[in-house]
């Protein structure tokens, strides 16, 4: 555990009535400045943060990247993220399930969006009210982890129905859990047919290649 | 999977403005009719319902038993459960992201309570919201799973804090995780210096003698 400081914002209630309308604005505003937002969920203990620290070591001399970690309490997960250098802001939510754009704004205007090419938003752990809010990001990822189980997709609709991308995480313990990658696929693909899927294993590194590959090639076909 | 019918409801959202006090009205009315109701709770993939399977298979000579399955949408989990003999329903929020005791209230007029000893109510797989809503049940518990890691109850201090019972699942896979069984003990009793804390292993059976014994020993302290 490192042990920086790290800035603790503690987000307000959004006084939007309309949050997706505030999200494309917001989303809008990210485009004009050239920031790429990437909202990343998923269930406590996916493996959001030890994903990231990977996919930060293998960008950061290519993208000037931020990172805005939500969570209800603790800083844990920041301090983790400081440790690769990249500027990293705890988001304390006091106890809200999830973000949505006007929060999501409260955390940019916090770590000064303007000066990143590439900004991570780790959400709240959590399938199923994330999924719910729109919170201006230019793109919505998620992680399952192999533990949780190939049905997970049958069962929480919205949040794979949303995603323009979804990993799967710690491959490595495949052997030890009854987890069917080919059923797993079929599910999300049930969902949405436009999502990318890719196997990874953060803590081994596997797969992190292909999905900065999807990462850099997003922000390209958005920039054009 | 057991292709047997089970009887879906669609949940309605609840019309009470003061769900506390619903909550202790239900339970006052479960413990005038001798129903026990134990409210379950975890992650998505802790393994909620293959718990119950073990404990209902341990239990359901002694006691009528009787299970509300919740569910945003699919029904796999009450024909897993239907599998065992015991009546089983499922419970459709429709998207929405707990139960509250208004909710529970549908269902087990729906399930036909009075018939019953013992009924679990499996909870909406999230940390989060969960905790907020008193069911009306007369108990809580929790699964923590071991690939979510040691250190959730740092970060969702809610719901460790409102459990009468955390069971820690999956033991047999902590050799391919990096989870100290005693930082996690440490942390929960940080949230919660009443809970109960009890590995297990559903998949094995590990520690469900252990979980048996303890609602049997609720259920008699709960009746004198």
């Amino acid at each position: 555990m490192d042990d920086r400081e790290v800035r603790i914002i503690e987000i307000k209630k959004s006084v939007y009535e309309n949050n997706d309308r505030e999200a494309e604005r917001l989303r809008g505003e990210l485009r004009e400045k050239g920031v790429f937002l990437i909202n990343l969920m998923s269930s406590p203990g996916a493996g959001k943060t030890t994903t990231l620290i990977a996919t930060i070591n293998a960008l950061k001399d290519r993208y000037r990247i931020g990172v805005m970690e939500a969570d209800i309490d603790s800083d844990v997960d920041a301090k983790r993220i400081a440790s690769t250098g990249v500027t990293s802001i705890q988001l304390h939510t006091g106890g809200m399930c999830h973000l949505d754009a006007g929060m999501t704004r409260q955390g940019l205007e916090e770590i000064g969006y303007e000066g990143f090419d590439l900004i991570f938003l780790e959400n709240v752990g959590n399938l199923v009210c994330p999924a719910e809010f729109d919170t201006g990001a230019s793109a919505n990822a998620m992680i399952l982890s192999v533990p949780e189980g190939d049905d997970k997709p049958l069962k929480y609709p919205l949040m794979f129905s949303i995603c323009d991308m979804v990993l799967i995480n710690k491959t490595d313990v495949i052997p030890y859990f009854d987890f069917d990658l080919d059923r797993c696929r079929e599910g999300i693909a049930m969902r949405n047919d436009h999502a990318s899927v890719i196997p990874i294993c953060a803590k081994t590194g596997e797969g992190i290649d292909l999905w900065t590959a999807w990462i850099s090639e997003q922000i390209e076909a958005w920039k054009n």
